[in-house]
């Protein structure tokens, strides 16, 4: 049990306070260690009610230059409000590389407060903890320092704390109703937060630290921030063998092994395209009222028709309610955090589409073709993308992602039209010339990718799209049939 | 009055599709252009609830790649839930260069809506409609396309529209209570929409549309926004004199005639510094409760003391409730953009306190003398600032600016210390060496800011920092003192 621990005895204030002094200088120093060597670090803090975790961050960031950390305070939102998946706000705020994030409380809070308030079940609580081990691991692999701290104090002490704060006329609005009754059920929480803490102590270690004595608690956390940057900094870059889950997957055939013959008649298909497109937006409507999340991810070849498709899908959807997300290379800013972040922040929010053109399967297929990362990265990424992908489905999101396949054939034949046709140059480039060299290096790529991410929640589809007409209403077929089983499997969850 | 205009006659219908169809043709052409003229196009659709908002635009993005284009929609929520200044959703939405966003909805409602809500009081509802004229103009003077279009139905048509989605089950749930209650009072409603629109058909016009005939009116905006863009690639970009109105200013001494020599003792400094930032931490309690918001600028000559200064302020006060906001130069995305962008999405929400190390001005300093934009740019930023800040005070917000000023010697002392300190020597960089070569320059551009922009809604402090105790004393004592002051006239306003 790690909150079980004997309360610190008390050190003398003045060795304290220069011990203190001396790790405030050592973290300035860190400075610019941290910021030369790209090194990204998220201090957690969690803890009780009134333990003092705001004071506690501005005695650690004291003396920091303010260009080099921020601090963010999640709010633990009512269940109705949220739009956006568990994680979602956390992994909006990590840092970029060399910069410190404080984040005051977190998902701890988010999962343990939801919890023990009945916002949700046992079985969710079970997935966020899941989630949760999920995202520290993937922070830690994609190099970043993750400390995490746990500010303890006993239920008198809290007691006492409150009682403070309540007496004095300009803090007494802070203490909540959440706050008394955290200390009311001050058992419950302590057996929740402990059984938590056991439950995520790998592979990110929690640190609990005595709070009562708040000079005490300065320098622990100090000391341990510190030494964790010290030892990160002479450690260089992790590079961990890849973690690996078995999700169960859905065979897919080598993309080799597809028949791209299949075609439709104009006349068929523009009745079809009607029809389907029709439904398409009535089902929209429905899912939007009903908060269903919608995730559509678009790869495949250059010139196979993706533009031409999405535009389908999206024609007959209400603006209000839909997004396309075309994916270029990152910029600076996106470059310099987790590669899974500026997706993140692109997510749909509850009742919406994302549709992206281009996703973060870009880590590897060109990511991975080009050396824009390290073997090891690409090869963590299948296991990664699978778990975040999970994530969005927990969530009650649909995703669905499409492979729009076109043999080289067409491909040079599209690559000549487009050349040849003053108003579509602009979409041919260099670069799609280059790439089509790769074809055999990216084939290999998008099999291996194909065969390890199509997961039985988020499943792939390849889409023939030799015909481009014959590509569009199969892709509509696949949205339409998912969108109806996700509302039928919502009024069966009993959620209208 | 713009909205008392003749039914337009029922045209053609295949005539109408091909007229489309052509102009939907030219609009793709324009795709390329746009993007490499990097012109950013902003169309704004407002109108009556149920006159097809939403479907406009899907015809209007039909066959536009969407790489191209966005929609957003922005959301009239209560007042009490709005913790940002009323710009700030559509401001943070602006397109990037040689992109196309699509406002479904937008200021006009957002400023109307709230009115006729009684949201807003009629002195606020004016200076909501001053901002977005002031607004316009600026995106208008940056380099951007703004298309501003109303649809518009008869109380009869409406009564139909939304008689019809109520009918239909998966439609029934999209007829507001909001929308109902316009319709009832779809008189007052033509009243103000037509008086807002007369207000602010100056310097970007208002297009009404019959949105009766939905094909008509999708002619006639794709004909409109097809003008527009073919002219503004025409006429290149936008250099208009600049737009001046007088401001009340504080007359503000020249940096040269500043008395540099005010010191403080260090026994002193101890004393006040801990009794001051006892205050400010009160105060931050209560600006936080009250729901204050705070905007801090930190401007200054290199090592001038802006750092410590600034964790002087920063250290008494809850790190849930302020950021610091270091502003380096801006990274392509916020390059691509009106300059005040990525100020916009930097604010603080009501109540809490961002404090800017470097700001906006910016403009009128270094971009100004490195020649980072043209002369007429920078002239015209004087007042853009000026009524930024307004919009910001406005909203309630307390806006103080810090000139930390130091003299030649004093800046030449720093800079030899930080380069024979290994610690500092981070601070320290050719760039510094370079700017402190343009001391005069740089005298000459401040001297003019500070003459420009001290409004009496947001002086300039100009802090004497040759002793950089000296300059935190002073600068806590003008932030603990506007602090009060505006919490009392919270008080007075009966806001609490």
């Amino acid at each position: 049990m790690l909150l079980n621990f004997e309360k610190a005895k008390p050190e003398e204030k003045s060795a304290l306070k220069a011990e203190i002094k001396e790790l405030r200088a050592r973290l300035l120093a860190q400075q610019q260690r941290i910021r030369d060597a790209k090194l990204p670090v998220i201090v957690l803090l969690e803890g009780w009610a009134a333990a003092g975790k705001g004071s506690l961050i501005n005695e650690l960031i004291n003396e920091i230059d303010p260009r080099f950390y921020n601090v963010t305070s999640p709010q633990v939102l009512p269940e109705a409000q949220e739009r956006y998946p568990f994680l979602y706000q956390y992994a909006s705020a990590i840092p970029e590389n060399g910069k410190i994030m404080f984040y005051d409380s977190g998902w701890m809070e988010g999962a343990v407060r939801k919890y023990l308030h009945r916002d949700i079940t046992r079985s969710q609580y079970k997935q966020r903890i899941r989630s949760i081990i999920e995202f520290e691991r993937q922070l830690r692999d994609g190099g970043y320092i993750v400390l995490k701290l746990f500010l303890h104090v006993s239920q008198k002490e809290q007691h006492k704390r409150l009682a403070a704060l309540k007496e004095n006329f300009e803090t007494e609005w802070r203490v909540t109703e959440d706050d008394l009754w955290q200390h009311r059920e001050y058992d419950t929480f302590l057996e929740t937060y402990d059984a938590f803490m056991e439950r995520t102590n790998d592979p990110i270690k929690w640190h609990v630290l005595d709070a009562s004595n708040r000079n005490q608690a300065v320098r622990d956390a100090l000391k341990l921030l510190v030494k964790k940057i010290d030892k990160a900094l002479d450690a260089g870059k992790y590079n961990g063998e890849p973690f690996k889950e078995d999700f169960p997957l859905i065979k897919m055939p080598k993309l080799s092994e597809v028949d791209l013959s299949p075609t439709i008649e104009e006349e068929e298909y523009k009745k079809e395209l009607k029809k389907l497109q029709k439904r398409l937006g009535e089902l929209h409507n429905t899912i939007y009222h009903k908060k269903i999340p919608v995730v559509l991810c678009y790869e495949g070849w250059d010139a196979a028709g993706k533009g031409g498709n999405i535009r389908r899908i999206a024609h007959p959807l209400d603006p209000r309610g839909f997004d396309v997300m075309p994916i270029a290379s990152p910029e600076p800013h996106e470059i310099n955090r987790q590669y899974l972040w500026r997706f993140w922040t692109r997510l749909p929010r509850s009742g919406h589409i994302s549709i992206f053109d281009r996703t973060w399967y870009g880590r590897v297929m060109v990511e991975r073709l080009e050396g824009f990362c390290s073997e090891k990265d690409w090869q963590r990424a299948y296991n990664e993308i699978n778990e975040f992908e999970r994530q969005l489905t927990d969530w009650g999101a649909v995703v669905l992602k499409f492979w729009i396949h076109i043999d080289q054939d067409t491909q040079l034949a599209r690559f000549t039209e487009r050349q040849n046709t003053p108003e579509k140059q602009w979409k041919i480039t260099e670069e799609d010339w280059r790439n089509r060299e790769k074809w055999p290096l990216y084939e290999i790529a998008v099999d291996e990718m194909l065969q390890k991410t199509s997961t039985e929640n988020a499943p792939w589809f390849i889409i023939e799209s030799n015909d481009k007409k014959y590509a569009r209403i199969k892709t509509l077929k696949i949205v339409i049939d998912a969108l109806e089983k996700a509302c039928e499997a919502h009024i069966a969850r009993g959620l209208d």
